[in-house]
């Protein structure tokens, strides 16, 4: 069987990310099933090994992915050298973990769209950094986007079996409420049946689709979307073959996914309206998968983790999770 | 120790409401704890006793709660004698159901109101019924409101130690977010601590309150309700000597708040906000405990179950939960 290539970005070097990323990697679960890059910083890493107690990954830097080794706890740098050790402070955001957290995506997006590697797995990046850097993105799925050239992306959340696709998500609740268009349920939809059956390889998923208002408006009693934007959407899937529900009462239809797996998928209509459903079953086990890029992409679904920088008791638990399902989809992809 | 007289109101006739009212009487757990009345209609009753199979229930007219006797496994009975047995169709909303609903909630309110029971849980009605009787109110607690008098009551969802009041419920999204405003959430906050102090008798409780927006907004990043109204609702109730944090993220409050029992209570400031967590992990256990009325009432958090009507499988877990609530409750206001 072949191994996939897995590209790790290390993420905002002043940030949590470096060491979840080791310490995800040190794990015994994801040895031997992939090869692992990390796009990062050398001498922060070799630093992070210390600081994470990580001594038996073999940091070993190459010059493309395709040279890393299948040793187990073997993990290949590409090396981009654009870290001061000396000068980075731990803890916050700076134009020096922006720049270089911009070059680590750049970098790897080049890597994976001229196909050198299988999936990319993102550590947590700074908005603030990129900021303080002079790059101005909402977030990374936004600047991955762009960088791949594509304009409509979606996250989707998985935990377990539990997978959630978000038709908005930073925005305001009251500007998350105006996008709620047929349109942009009915992509949310396809994007999501497509990542269903090609990437999760599911044969005939079924997915289920909330409602925006209580009770999904109850027939209309609080609020029209229902009818106006989101039963149309639903009927325009339907009519492409797509297997597809709803719109149902948001308050049930993620326990019927999660406890009854009633649903492959749901799509939930602005950001908290799936995070909530996730995170309490998840806690920090959330992984982000966004579908409409032209390759895999998960990251862990939290931040930089500010407050334990540097001390290595940041919780690898998503960054895992991340890796796994990356992959999980990246070997199906290769069967 | 005194038994606390609990009133319950049947509910609809034609739904599941009095199945699942004599099937929570059956189970022990509630016997030996408290008096319990059933506002309703004993034919009804007795037919309903046949189908769930409740035969050990000894149902007793009475005609004032006090009358009733503490054997276990005796409930007695108001008989409003209002319901047609033979004409009753199992299963939709009718005008009679509406009427005889209608009827058991002014009869149970006047009991309360004038000192004849500690608390009232009420079995489930229909909206559709009530329009059908000539009664039009958007929901169970609005009508309550009403007969008692009061203007502002408030929802909390209770499962467990994770409590959540609302905001705002039974309205558009889009209209949820224009009624988050500096006043609406700080007599949520108060009601909310007013409830955890003198009915759940917890000393000095910790409030947590959500962000509207993904993220809390960020800091004004997606959205400005948090600074301009949420923000200041908490500063009044701090400034009261109410211990309440926030605006916290949603999509992480409700898990700090059950998992790492952070808070004792939440303030969700709309419906899904608060019911998704709590039907994520409470199921169907979910119990609705309404803040603002001048006595206790707690009901179960779903609706007549219209399709296992007269059948018998509805489940009564969440009647359960409301009778054992409501009688802790009253328990402690007896002590």
């Amino acid at each position: 069987m072949v191994k996939p290539i897995i590209l790790i970005t290390m993420g905002d070097p002043a940030g949590s990310s470096p060491e979840i990323t080791l310490k995800a990697l040190s794990n015994p679960e994801v040895q031997g099933i992939a090869k692992y890059v990390v796009i990062g910083d050398l001498r922060v890493l070799m630093k992070v090994r210390e600081i994470v107690g990580a001594r038996k990954l073999n940091l070993t830097v190459v010059n493309s992915p395709e040279e890393v080794g299948d040793e187990l706890f073997n993990v290949g740098v590409i090396d981009l050298s654009n870290v001061g050790v000396e000068e980075l402070v731990y803890g916050r955001p700076s134009a020096v973990g922006g720049k270089a957290s911009y070059e680590y995506i750049v970098t790897a997006v080049d890597l994976i769209r001229s196909g050198r590697g299988h999936a990319l797995v993102t550590a947590p990046i700074s908005k603030e950094s990129l900021y303080l850097a002079g790059y101005n993105y909402p977030g990374h799925t936004e600047l991955l986007a762009e960088l791949a050239g594509v304009e409509v992306v979606k996250m989707m959340l998985v935990f377990k079996h539990l997978r959630v696709t978000h038709v908005t998500t930073h925005v305001p609740l009251r500007k998350a409420v105006e996008l709620v268009k047929k349109d942009n349920v009915y992509v949310t939809i396809r994007l999501t049946h497509e990542a269903l059956t090609k990437l999760f390889g599911i044969e005939s998923p079924k997915i289920g689709v909330a409602g925006l208002n209580p009770h999904a408006s109850e027939g209309g009693l609080f609020g029209d979307e229902e009818e106006k934007e989101v039963r149309p959407a639903i009927e325009l899937a339907l009519r492409e073959g797509i297997r597809v529900e709803g719109p149902y009462p948001p308050d049930t239809i993620f326990y019927r996914a999660y406890h009854d797996k009633e649903f492959d998928a749901v799509i939930a209509m602005y950001h908290d309206q799936g995070h909530i459903p996730v995170k309490m079953v998840g806690l920090l086990e959330g992984v982000n998968l966004t579908l409409g890029l032209p390759f895999i992409r998960t990251s862990p679904d939290h931040g930089t983790v500010w407050d334990k920088a540097g001390k290595g008791t940041a919780k690898e638990t998503a960054m895992l999770e991340a890796i796994k399902l990356a992959v999980t989809l990246a070997s199906k992809q290769l069967q």
